[in-house]
């Protein structure tokens, strides 16, 4: 009924099903309901060049919902793109085709982000939004001049990050940010109003949204919607009433479509419901070459960048900023680092790290920071940057507001956006509630840095809500997420380098609340190895004393007593254990030998859960640590309470060691 | 200006910024914003006997904005409850003063519920909210009764998990969940409209909340609203306009007041301001009559229904549900698990949860379920749990949307509550959603079991997003918290007979997507030691296997091809490490004995994290899991691929033992 435009949803409904029904298993309802959104959008609104993916001024275009991952699929296939292939679709969900479960940017150009886990696609795309603004105000239109589109369905809108979402998007004014909700009314466990009564418009226009509506299934409804919310300031939900896995005769408009195979004789039926007699993976020449010339839309405009960027007099800074590659971080650290050693400070490692950015915010303009409502905790704003508001996209420091996740899951979407190295801040025992982005990050590879204090019981009083202890070795645990725990301003400068000069992964900075003195007298990015010497025994060597963060200070003071008894023992800083463990065998074998734990009794020293330090303790050795709830007091009264006081790790090394005597 | 009843607001004001003062440390801010609000609500609405806290019927009071911790512990000293004594109070913030940073319901008998970490405390109040309708429902209005009073501040509203929560309490319509919101304007970073610029009442009627409003220091009209929000059906907001610090001379109305002492000036200052002339700590004996009046307002209301109770024909069954403790769990599960063993079966450990939830929640009237939204994933509901909706408060099974989070803070209420055991499920990776919730069921010692399925790569095509890999030893390292992964039927029953005996903390039931073959033949609860010697070596043994879930197949099928070469091998079924920590060391000694690897090597499998299994395997032992991120395809094709086969496993433990005997 709608002509060519018609087929072409209709090669997406029909790639869906197909794709699904070979690999036994994915999502047909959703790109079926969704396809003729998507092809209006992508044919008539959405800014890409099918050649050339990376185009820096595309639209963003983010698949919340992607458990309907085939939709992408079919999108970037049907315009030209070079991948996916047909066979790609053909192996949708197979080992080794970039065609996965769920999109992953990591896979496909032209996925600009990895999504399925609810909520955070969309919240990303705020992130992509906000860098477009803040870029835009640095580079100007003739650079930066392109929005963000969102297909999310009721999960990411009923997920908790989509109310900090929308409040930041809202707050922000982010206009060119524009959200197509599949409105189809269908949750896995039934009717949407099983579990949801709630006016979802009038949520929105609540936090300064424009909410336009339309028949998701009528292509000129659809544009007039589009169109309307274009001609909006405000950011928009563009709300696209569905039928879910429409076009299937008996499961279409239910949750039967939504997660599973339809059948043989269900797809039968879609085929000749659709009007599409084709065989499966086979799309006609005509819907073809239509969603070629899609996808060859935007390429004059692309080529009128090009030549706008090559005499623009900002050239290479943009370009060296949207490829990721920073100044010299190494030499502005390092530089700072000179006059740490110069002129000791005894500081907290959050002051440690705010005394970082000082320098690395004034060199480097990628970096843009922030804290979820805990600016002065955290010590994340700095001279350099101003904050960014609806009136100074241009600014540098977010405030975020009290939404952890929400800030996360932006950093994540700035990051992938390009030319912005996110940094935010909130408590070390609440990276819980942003865990889920953290693991996104790692998974993205995306440079995000997390700057998470009040990193023990060290923070006192606020007590065991507030104190960490999981939390550290729970970080450890996410694969591709540095964790680092530096003891002094020296190794938080060096972690700060670290963190900046890796561009394919997070960074967590655990950072002390309280006054630390500084450990190190040289230079030399000693923790870039993740754990090194600090102090050699002395007398005859009969313990290695390793230690992280706050308590290396307790190591060092344990050192003296043991050495003062003619009992050596090496102090080893380990601020990062992954960093560590990627070290060549000689190395670590240097640092950690293997002897018998009766010969060399290793020490770990770590106020947090002492499980996997038996990595580098050996089983047989000792593990100072916490491994229950912490308490409410003063961080000197809980250190005593806790064990973890020289007195009391002294007097127990002793003692094992006199055991192994007799 | 507003007689008594204003001094005993002040009352609440001069211990607030007293105590905090003292401790050096705390939050007085809010206590002295909210203490007119509060005095009305305890002096003329709350229900509630100071002589004892634990009357089954009394109304639940929240404190959502836990750092105002003052308010609290003020409250209950000054009505009359045994504890915080004045000495308490002038220890706040010290080691061993039950006057936490935070309010801890385990110090205090009238905290219902742990607070601090932002917007939980709300949630936990939905939940409380929804077990007294359930209860109500099986009861009658003779023995349940009651309300659901909650304070919240900008925080607990920006949350993310508030808007699930405000979601699922207004679909389920509880009215009888009163929130009063200290609209302050400010937060931590300064003015809120720094990072939010949300109409929030429009928010809340957008999802079937009633918002009334009043001039949080004008009692008449703090009545006279909160008189207009009991009138409602619906849940309601009591949007409280007040000023943080009210009566401070220079920080009132600024985030100054918010987290820091007032020094001794501001507080004199303070003193003149409100007219309270006394010295710190002193109430004056009028002051103090009123509060100890309004902690005895109660108590005719209490006899009423202590009375209602001795003669109700379900007093037992209430009383017994109010205690916690369960029908004979242990009678009910091991009938169900000699059913097993006279009639093995090969299913998915979440169909095993399902078939004993099947026997358990028929016996057990007590068990609450729910999914979000993942009910036909988790295999949660069974034919006892119709569903609990606003027409059927009686119903036993929630669903509870695509709200993971707001799902586990609402069974941490129930818990809290009393009356209910709520089991709740999700995907394994999505635990990461509703971490902090967990977090919170184990420090509050709250009985709640999270099912959690899909527990590894085994769910195949959904890929790396959905695939958990570092989730099950991050939650073992949350203190308090058991987390199972049963091998099979017998394992899965054995599990939840030990997640429901306990009554002090949370259960994870780790679940596979995947069928596993009934592994047990013999009865004898061996899972409830967490580790335990499933198979025994026949020829001399060399080594042990250790593992949990679907992996223990694979150790099974290991020690086959071993044997066959004549290794002997024990196969260990490891489902708690938490439990197998706990057990006698001489237990644990016999299951892995403390012999040299190199004369009895020590083998770990698990498709997850290998961090953390040194404990068990020694570092010298042999780790088979996976410690990078999963991929999208069958399940089989991704055992292979990440090397979890018998085949490679078998391979690599006989290369092992050839180098150990060279």
């Amino acid at each position: 009924m709608q002509g060519i435009e018609g087929d072409c949803a209709n090669a997406i409904r029909a790639l869906a099903m197909d794709a699904v029904e070979a690999a036994n298993s994915g999502h047909p309802g959703m790109p079926m309901g969704m396809a003729d959104v998507a092809t209006v959008l992508w044919q008539r609104y959405l800014k890409f060049d099918a050649a050339d993916p990376h185009w820096a001024d595309r639209d963003r275009f983010v698949l919340s919902a992607g458990h309907g991952s085939m939709l992408i699929y079919a999108l970037l296939h049907l315009t030209g793109h070079a991948r996916p292939t047909i066979d790609d679709i053909e192996a949708f969900r197979q080992v080794g085709s970039p065609c996965a479960g769920h999109p992953e940017n990591f896979e496909l150009p032209g996925i600009e982000a990895t999504t399925g886990p609810l909520g955070q696609g969309f919240a990303m795309a705020v992130g992509m939004a906000i860098a477009e603004r803040h870029l835009n105000a640095h580079f100007g239109d003739d650079l930066v001049d392109h929005r963000t589109w969102v297909i999310a369905g009721d999960g990411c809108l009923m997920e908790g990050i989509n109310h900090e979402a929308v409040g930041l998007a809202g707050h922000l004014k982010l206009g060119r940010l524009n959200v197509l909700w599949d409105d189809n009314r269908i949750t896995i466990d039934g009717a949407v109003d099983l579990s949801s009564s709630e006016d979802i418009p009038a949520r929105y226009r609540a936090s300064g949204w424009h909410v336009a509506e339309c028949d998701g299934h009528d292509m000129a409804d659809i544009a007039r919607a589009i169109d309307e919310a274009l001609a909006s300031d405000l950011p928009s939900l563009i709300r696209c009433r569905t039928i879910i896995g429409k076009g299937a005769p008996t499961k279409a408009g239910t949750s039967g479509s939504h997660g599973s195979p339809l059948g043989a004789s269900e797809i039968e039926g879609a085929r000749a419901a659709l009007g599409w007699s084709h065989a499966p993976f086979v799309v006609p020449d005509d819907v073809r070459e239509a969603w070629l010339r899609a996808g060859k839309r935007g390429a004059d405009v692309h080529a009128a960048w090009a030549d706008r960027l090559a005499n623009h007099s900002d050239r290479e800074t943009f370009e060296r900023r949207m490829r990721g590659d920073l100044p010299d971080v190494a030499g502005v650290g390092e530089a700072y680092i000179a006059g740490l050693l110069a002129d000791p400070k005894t500081v907290a490692t959050r002051k440690a790290s705010e005394m970082a950015l000082e320098a690395l915010t004034a060199a480097i303009p990628d970096l843009v920071g922030g804290s979820a409502d805990l600016t002065g905790s955290n010590n994340t704003k700095t001279k350099a940057t101003q904050a960014l508001t609806a009136e100074n996209y241009g600014g540098r420091y977010i405030y975020y507001g009290i939404r952890e996740f929400g800030m996360a899951a932006a950093m994540n979407g700035m990051a992938l956006h390009g030319g912005i190295v996110p940094y935010g801040g909130t408590f070390l025992v609440f990276s819980d509630y942003c865990r889920p982005a953290i693991r996104l990050s790692a998974l993205q590879n995306a440079r995000v840095v997390y700057v998470m204090t009040h990193d023990s019981i060290g923070l006192g009083e606020d007590g065991p809500t507030h104190q960490p202890i999981e939390h550290l070795t729970s970080l450890r645990l996410i694969p591709n997420c540095d964790v680092w725990r530096p003891c002094d301003t020296v190794e938080t400068a060096e972690a700060w380098i670290a963190a900046l000069e890796r561009s394919d992964g997070p960074s967590v900075l655990a950072l002390s609340r309280q006054n630390l003195p500084q450990l190190r007298t040289a230079a030399g990015m000693e923790a870039a190895r993740g754990g090194y010497r600090l102090l050699a025994a002395e007398a005859p060597r009969r313990v290695i004393l390793i230690a992280t963060g706050s308590e290396v200070e307790i190591a060092v003071k344990v050192r003296a007593r043991l050495e003062a008894e003619g009992i050596g023992a090496d102090v080893v800083s380990m601020p990062c254990w992954e960093r560590f463990d990627a070290q060549p065998a000689t190395y670590r074998a240097d640092i950690l030998p293997d002897i018998d734990p009766a010969a060399l009794l290793r020490v770990s020293i770590e106020a947090g859960a002492t499980l996997g330090w038996e990595r580098y303790t050996m089983v047989n050795g000792l593990r100072f640590g916490i491994d229950r709830y912490g308490a409410s007091g003063p961080a000197k009264d809980l250190y005593a309470k806790f064990g973890l006081t020289p007195e009391n790790i002294t007097r127990a090394v002793r003692e094992r060691l006199q055991v192994q005597e007799k």
